[in-house]
C-alpha cells in the first residue's frame, strides 16, 4: 500500500492531468474512491454548506478537522484539504498540519486571505489579500513541522480573483514556491481560462500548477492538458448535484405524501449498508464474539 | 415563534397523519424545512452513513450529539433524534436528555435493544432486547430529566423485529407508556403492514403511534391515515437519494473528464450561498465592521 | 434558582466589591463554588496550560467551548469566559454567544487585541491592538445576538498592556462602553495599582469595571475598595497552586519510589468520589435500575 | 527517539519494577514527564474527575480521547490509556485502538466489567463481570488492529474486586493471556497485598502483571519487586493532590479576600509560561513571521 502522501505527491508530479474530486463526508469520500478517481478535494466550501454553515470559517478549526478525518478513514486514495487561510497565523498552521498527519490526510492547500475568510466568488474583489511574506512564513513553517516527507502543501494564490495583476499572482506564486510549497493552486473567477493559461504561460513548468474550474468550466478539459496543468480539482459538484437530489427528492415525498413513487429511483437500502461495509463487521463478529447464547426469554408467553 | 419541544408535541398529538423527514446533516435538515416539513428525523442510519461509518454506535454519543447539533441551528422545525439504545444506561440517557436540550433538539427516540446495537434490518431476528424493566427506567429517567416539559421521550418497539410476539410487543409497548414513554414507535420489517395493523387494532389510541414504513413504502399512506396512526416517517430517503445523485454525477464526471456536461443538471454555485444565508452575512457586515480602509497596496508595481 | 447570567449581572451592579476566582476544568470550578466564590472567571491561560497548550489560541474556540461547558455543568454559579479576541470577528463572536448561551456561560469578556493571541504578560508592548471601531462591532454584534436578556459582555482593554497612554485607554474604553458592554476590564501589568487607580479615576462609575491584580498581588483589597471598582478577578492561582502540589508531589513519590508518604497528605479517594456526586448516582440507580438479576456465577467452580 | 510504543513494551519488559504515574490532562501528563517519571496512567477516574463528571462512562469515548490526545501531545514519554471496558463491544475497541495509535498513545487496558462501567472502589462487589470469552474477543481484536506491534494491550481481572475466588481470577487472566493480552492488571481494593501477592505467586511470570497500589498504599515497594511485578501504578495521587491544594488555596483567598498571602506559596506565572513552553513560540515567531510593521497608531494624540 502507497502512502497516501506519497499517492499524492506522485498526482502531483505525474505526466498528465490529474483530477481530484470534491468530497464533504466520509460518504462522499468514499463514492470518489468507489468511482475511481485518484484523489479527493476536501473542500471547504462543501464541508461548511455540508455542515449547514457558511464558508466564513464559522467552524472552527477542529470541527473541520472531525469532518475530514471522518473522510479520511472512509478511504485510501489521498485527501487534498482545503485548509482556508490556515485558521490562522504560522503557529496555527504548524498544529493543523500535526494533526492532519495524526489522520492521514495527505496535504492542505492554504490561500493567501485573512482570517476569517469569505469565500472566493463571494465579492472576491472586494477581499483583502495576506502579507506575502507573511505567508509565506506560514508555507515555511508547514514544510518545517511535517513529519512525512511526502505531506503535500499547496499555496493558492488570490490575487485574481482579489482583481490585481499578473505580475502580483506570479510574484507571490513565486515567494511561495520559494518558501518550500508542493504546488501553486492559480484560482479565478472569470469564466474563461484566459487568466490561469495567462498565468502557465508565464510560470512554466516551475513547480506544479493546479486549478479550480469551477467557474470556466466549459473549457474543454484538452486545454488544461495542452497547457500542461499538474491538477484540475472538480470542486463542489457532489455537493451540489445531492442538493439538486434531495430539494427533488424531498419535494416529490412531500407532495405525494408518500414514498411509494421514488423508491424505484434511489439506492435501496441495502447499497446503503455496503457503502458502509456492513459485511466486515457481520464477518469479524464470527471472529471476535462469543456464540450467542440462548435469546432472552420473551416477557409474554 | 412555538418552541421545537412544543411543535413536535403538537405533532404527535394533531388529529392527522403527520410526517417527519429524514435528515443527516445541516443541509440536509435545512432542505427538509425549505420543503415544507413539519419536523425532521435524525436518524442514525443515516447520520453514520453520512458520517461513513456503521449503523452500530461507531460514532460516540456526543459525536452524534455534534452532528445533530448542526442540524438544529440550521432550522426552525423540531427534530426528533433516533437516538438508539440511549448510548448506555439510564444515566447515559440523562446525560443525552440534558444534552439534547441545550442544543434545542425537541426529542429522542430510544429503542429497546442492547448497546452497541445493530441497524434492525440486518439480521434483526438474531438481535437480543433489552429487559423491559431497565428499559423502562431509561424512560422514566429521560423524562424526570428534561426541563422543557414538552420535549418528547419516544420508545421503539423491536419486538417484531426480532421475531418475537404481537403479546410481546403490545406488553412492552404498555410497560414503556406507564414508564412515560410520549409515543411508542413501533417498528417492522415485513413489507406488508400487517404488524403494524395489527398492533395498532390492539394498541387502540392509548398514546401516539408512530411508524416507519421503509420495508412497506407501497402501503398507501391513506391505510396508516385510517388507522389513526400519528406520524409516518421517511427514515432514510434523503441519504438514499444522495447517494443515488453522487454516483451518478461521479462516474459522469470521471467518465468525461469535465464538469462540462454536468453544470446545467445540477444546482449553481449560487444556490449553496443561499442555502448558507450569505446574503444574512453581508448584510451584517454593513452593519458590524468598519467601512473597509484602503485595501493593502500591490507588491508589485 | 436566580439564573446564572443574572446573579452575573448583579454582581457586576452590587454596591460592594465583588471576586471572581480562576477555574480551569470541571473539577476545579466545583471548587471554586463549594468554596462559597459567588462566581467563576474562565481564564484563557489557565484553560490552556491545563490542556498542556499555549495561550495563543492553540486550542480552537469549540475546544475552549468543551472545556468550559464540563465547568457549566458542574457548577450552579455564574462562569465569566475569557474568550480572547473573541476568536474572529463579530461574526465568530455571534457564533460564540449563541454557544455559551446554550450551555449557560454567564458572559464573555473580549480583549481588543489581534487573533491569534498572546498573552498580555508576554512581550505585552510589542503586541498591536484591534481596530477600536472593529472592536466595537463585536461588542455590538454580541449584545444584538444574546437572547437572555442578562448575559454579559465585558470588554477588555489592552492599551495600558500595550504601552500606550492613559487616554488611549480611556477613550477605547467608552467606545466599547458605548457599543453595549456591560463592563469594562481594564488591564495592567504594572506592579503598582497607580495604572488602574488612573483609569478609575478618570471613568469613574460610567459602567462598572472589572480589575486583575495579577501583577499588583501585593495591593491591599481595601484599595479597590476604596475606589469602587466592581469586581476583582484572582484570575490564575488555583492554577497555580495545582501545579506547585503536582510537581512536589511528583517529586516525592518518584524519589520515594512510594505512595505512602504522601497519602495522608492529600484527600482520601473518598473525596475525589464526593466531588464527583457518586452519590447522586447511587440513589438514582435505586430508581431507574431494576433490582438485580442474580450475578453471573463464576466460570470456575 | 524510541517510539512511545517500544518505550511502553520495554517498560513492560524491564528486569526491574517500573512504575507509572497518574495524569488527567495536559499539565499533569509534563509535570509527570519532567519529574522523571518514564510512563504515564492515563487514568479514567481522573480524568472524569478532573472534568468534572463521573467515573461512569458518563465522558463520551471521544470526550476521553480529546483529554488523552492533549496528554500525549504534551509529552514524549508513553501513556497507557486506563480504557474502562473498551467503551462497548469489540468493535468499538478496535476503532479505539485506531484512534489511541494515531494520537500517539502507546497502550490501553481493558477491565472485564460491563458497560456503563461503575468505579471498582465503589460497590464493586456487586458489579457483575463480562463474559471471559467475549472480553477476550475484545483483547484480541485490539492486538489484530493495532498497526504498531509494539503497542501494548494490558487486560485488567476485576475478579477480586468482585468478591469471586483466586481461581476465577487466575482462570480470566489466563484467557487474556492467550488472547494476546501484553500484561495482566490485576486489581484489589484490599487494605493488604495478600491478594495481589496470592495471585502472583501462582502466575508466577506467565506474563508481565502490573499493580494498583492504591487500596494497599503502606506495603513497601520492595514487598512488590521481591515478587517481581512488572509495573506498579500511583493511580490518582496527582490529582488528589491537586484538589487538596486548590481546595486550600481557594479557601484561603476566600477568607483573606486577597491574593497577596498566597503568592510566596505558589509558582510564579513565568513557570506557567515555561510549562507551556512560550519561549518556543517565541523563537518560531523570529523564524516565521514578518518583521513587524510599525505599530498601529494610537487612536489619541
Amino acid at each position: 500500500m502507497i502512502r497516501k502522501t506519497t499517492q499524492l505527491k506522485q498526482l502531483l508530479h505525474s505526466s498528465q492531468l490529474e483530477f481530484l474530486m470534491e468530497a464533504h463526508n466520509g460518504l462522499s469520500a468514499k463514492i470518489v474512491e468507489e468511482t475511481g478517481f485518484s484523489g479527493i478535494w476536501g473542500s471547504g466550501l462543501s464541508i461548511s454548506a455540508a455542515n449547514g454553515v457558511r464558508d466564513n470559517n464559522e467552524m472552527s478549526w477542529t470541527q473541520v478537522l472531525d469532518t475530514v478525518e471522518y473522510m479520511s478513514d472512509a478511504t485510501t486514495i489521498p485527501i487534498l484539504l482545503d485548509a482556508d487561510t490556515g485558521f490562522g497565523n504560522f503557529n496555527n498552521v504548524r498544529r493543523l498540519v500535526r494533526k492532519l498527519e495524526q489522520v492521514n490526510v495527505a496535504g492542505l492547500c492554504i490561500e493567501d486571505k485573512l482570517f476569517p475568510k469569505t469565500n472566493s466568488f463571494i465579492n472576491g474583489e472586494q477581499q483583502p489579500l495576506a502579507d506575502p511574506i507573511e505567508f509565506a512564513g506560514k508555507i515555511k513553517a508547514a514544510k518545517d513541522t511535517q513529519q512525512d516527507p511526502d505531506f503535500c502543501v499547496v499555496a493558492r494564490v488570490e490575487a485574481l480573483i482579489a482583481g490585481w495583476s499578473m505580475s502580483e499572482a506570479l510574484q507571490r506564486a513565486s515567494i511561495y514556491h520559494e518558501a518550500g510549497a508542493d504546488a501553486i493552486l492559480i484560482h479565478s473567477k472569470a469564466a474563461t481560462p484566459n487568466q490561469i493559461l495567462g498565468f502557465k504561460s508565464e510560470w512554466q513548468d516551475t513547480c506544479p500548477v493546479i486549478i479550480v474550474p469551477t467557474m470556466y468550466h466549459s473549457t474543454p478539459t484538452s486545454v488544461f492538458r495542452e497547457s500542461n496543468f499538474s491538477v484540475a480539482i472538480w470542486a463542489n459538484h457532489l455537493l451540489r448535484t445531492a442538493i439538486t437530489a434531495m430539494q427533488q427528492a424531498a419535494a416529490k415525498i412531500h407532495s405525494e405524501e408518500s414514498i411509494a413513487g421514488i423508491e424505484q429511483q434511489i439506492v435501496p437500502i441495502m447499497e446503503v449498508f455496503r457503502l458502509q461495509d456492513a459485511a466486515e463487521l457481520q464477518s469479524a463478529e464470527k471472529t471476535y464474539l462469543p456464540v450467542p447464547a440462548e435469546p432472552v426469554a420473551e416477557i409474554v408467553r
